[in-house]
C-alpha cells in the first residue's frame, strides 16, 4: 500500500509530501455528478454504502490521490443523537429541530455510533473496491463545529446564537458538547474499526472563537477524541483558528490542518515537530496552469523542512476545474 | 466638545477610554426601529438626511457614547459608480447587475462623490442636532470589500469568485480597485468637508485573504486613502485579518481596529505605538450583567498602556438588549 500519507501524519520523513484534497470525492468530478443525479438526494449517497464507496474511490482513479476520505458528511453526528439533518439543493444542510433550551439538551442521546453502520459498510465496501492501493480516511466533525450546528440549525457568518450558549450558558454548553465528544469517539472507534488507517476531524467554525473560548470550549473535547482514537494516527484541521495554532500544534492530535490564511513560518516561533497539513488556497486553481503550478510549488516550498501533507487550505470548490485539480496533485508529485 | 476619541487616535494619553459601539444607530434600539416601521425601507433611512441625522443621533442620547457615526451603508460607493443595490429584509444587500467581465470594470466611473450629497446634507444635521457634543465618524468600505461585493453580488462566506479574480485576472483586478479607491477617496474628502471629525474604513472582508494577497491587493489602496484624506485622523479595521496586523500597525491609518479573535498582547512583538480599538466578544452581551461587567473590564485591561478606543471586535448583533450595550459604555466610562 501507498503509505505515504500515513508515514507523513506520524512525523516520519517521506520522500515527498503525500496529497490528497479535501472535497476531492464531490462535485468537480463529472464522474461524481453522474451519480449524484441518477438519485434522489445528497443523503441518498450518503446512506447507499455502494455509492457512498464508489464516490470515495473516483479521486484515487481520476485525480491519482494518495489517500481516499470516505463520502459522507459531518452531520451524521447529530442525526444519530436525534437532530435529522436535511439537505438543501444550492442553500446546503439545515435541520429543521435545533437545540433551543437545556432541556433539549438535555433529551439528546449520545450516539452509539452503531446508528451509523452504512458509514462502515461504505468504508469496507471501498477498501474492497481500493484493493489496497491508498489508505481509507476517516473523519468527524469537531464538538464545537456540531454544536454550532445543532443550534444555529443552518451555516451562518457568525454563529452568534452559539457563541450566546457560550457566554451566557456555559454549563449547558459544556453539557452539549461532551454529548458530542462521546459520541464522536463512539463513531470514530467505529470507523476504525472499518477499516479506516488515519482520521481528520473538521473544526469548520473554528474560526468564530477566540483563543479564550478555544482553550476552554474546543481543546479539552478535541484533545479526548485524539486520545480515546489513538489506533490511528489522526490530523485536525480548525478553519480560522489562527489564535489556537499553539494549542492545536502541542494537542493529541499527530498532524495540525492550516487553512490558506496560514503561513507556515508564522507558527515557527511555537517550534512545533507536528506535521502541518495544508494549505494552497483552493481559487488559485481557477488561474492559468503555469500559474497553478508556480503557487503549487510555492506552497510546497513553504513547508520544507517540516513533515508536510499537501493540500489545499479549504475544501475544493465545487465549480474548479478538475484538471486544475489534477495539475496541483502531479505537480506535488514531481517534486 | 467630548473631544476624547479624537485625542486617542492621534495617540494622544487620555483619562479614560473612549468609546464607541460599531452599528450603535440602527436594530438594537427600539427609537430606531420606530422609525424604520414608519418609512418603506432601509435605502430610504440611508438617503433622507433628517431620519438618517436622528439615527445616527439617537445612541449619542441613549447609550451615552463618544461619537456618533454617521447612518449610511458602505454600498453607497458602487452605486455611485454604477452598480445600484437593494437590501432584502432579512438576507442582507444584494446587486441585481454585477461585474462579470473585464468590460463591465471599464464600464464603471469613478465616483466623483458629489452622487452622495444626501450623506453629506445627513452629516451636516447630525452635527447640527449634536450641537457639538460629540465628534462625527464618517466612513467607507475598504477597496477589497467593495471589489467582493461587485463581483459577488451579496455576502458569502467564501467570496470565492472575488479571489478567483486576484488570481486569474491581476491586471483587470487592479484596474477595479484603482476606481473603487479613487472614488473612495472623493467620497471621504467630501464627509470631512461637510465636518467628520475621524473616519473609520471598513474591511468587513479581508479575512477570505492571506499575508500575500493582502499586501498586493489591500495595502497599496488602504495606505492611499489614509495619505489622500489626512486632514482628520482615521481607522482601520479589517475583519479576520490576523495575518495582516503588522502591516495595518505600519500603515498610513492612525489607528487600527481588532476583531474579537486577536488578543493585543499578541501583537506586542510588532512593536507599534498606534492607537489601537476594539474589542469585545459581542456576544459576551448575551450574558448576564455581571459578566458583561467583567469581560468589559477584562477587556479594558488587556489594552492598558496602549492608545486605546473602546468598542466591540464586530458590529453589534441586531438581537442584543440595548441596555446590555448601555452596560458595555458605562463600565468603561466608569473606569
Amino acid at each position: 500500500m501507498n503509505d505515504l500519507l500515513l508515514r507523513a501524519a506520524r512525523g516520519e520523513k517521506t520522500e515527498r509530501s503525500p496529497v490528497w484534497v479535501m472535497r476531492q470525492a464531490g462535485r468537480i468530478l463529472p464522474e461524481y455528478r453522474a451519480i449524484r443525479k441518477s438519485i434522489s438526494g445528497f443523503k441518498e449517497l450518503v446512506e447507499t454504502p455502494e455509492l457512498a464507496a464508489e464516490v470515495t474511490i473516483q479521486p484515487v482513479d481520476i485525480l491519482g490521490v494518495d489517500a481516499a476520505i470516505i463520502f459522507s458528511d459531518i452531520l451524521v453526528i447529530p442525526e444519530a443523537m436525534g437532530l435529522p439533518y436535511q439537505m438543501e439543493e444550492g442553500r446546503g444542510p439545515w435541520f429543521p429541530k435545533v437545540i433551543k433550551t437545556e432541556s433539549d439538551i438535555n433529551a439528546l442521546h449520545v450516539a452509539e455510533g452503531s446508528e451509523l453502520q452504512y458509514v462502515y459498510d461504505a468504508i469496507l465496501l471501498t477498501r474492497k473496491g481500493l484493493n489496497g492501493r491508498v489508505p481509507v480516511i476517516g473523519f468527524a466533525g469537531a464538538p464545537f463545529t456540531i454544536f454550532c450546528y445543532m443550534i444555529e440549525g443552518r451555516g451562518s457568518k457568525t454563529f452568534s446564537e452559539a457563541r450566546k450558549w457560550l457566554h451566557a450558558n456555559p454549563e449547558a454548553s459544556h453539557n452539549l458538547l461532551e454529548k458530542i465528544t462521546q459520541s464522536t469517539i463512539n463513531y470514530l472507534k467505529l470507523q476504525v474499526e472499518a477499516g479506516v488507517s488515519i482520521y481528520q476531524v473538521f473544526d469548520s467554525w473554528a474560526g468564530v472563537l477566540s483563543a479564550e473560548l478555544y482553550k476552554e470550549y474546543c481543546m479539552p473535547y478535541l484533545n479526548r477524541i485524539a486520545q480515546e482514537v489513538s489506533q490511528v494516527p489522526s490530523i485536525v484541521f480548525a478553519k480560522g483558528a489562527h489564535f489556537a495554532m499553539s494549542d492545536l500544534l502541542s494537542s493529541n492530535f499527530n498532524a495540525v490542518g492550516l487553512d490558506w490564511t496560514l503561513n507556515p513560518a508564522d507558527l515557527a516561533h511555537i517550534g512545533s515537530k507536528k506535521t502541518l497539513q495544508g494549505n494552497m488556497d483552493p481559487t488559485v486553481l481557477y488561474a492559468d496552469d503555469q500559474y497553478v503550478v508556480q503557487k503549487t510549488k510555492e506552497m510546497l516550498t513553504s513547508f520544507s523542512g517540516i513533515p508536510h501533507i499537501a493540500n489545499l487550505g479549504h475544501g475544493v470548490y465545487p465549480d474548479t476545474d478538475w484538471k486544475k485539480v489534477k495539475l496541483f496533485i502531479d505537480t506535488i508529485k514531481a517534486n
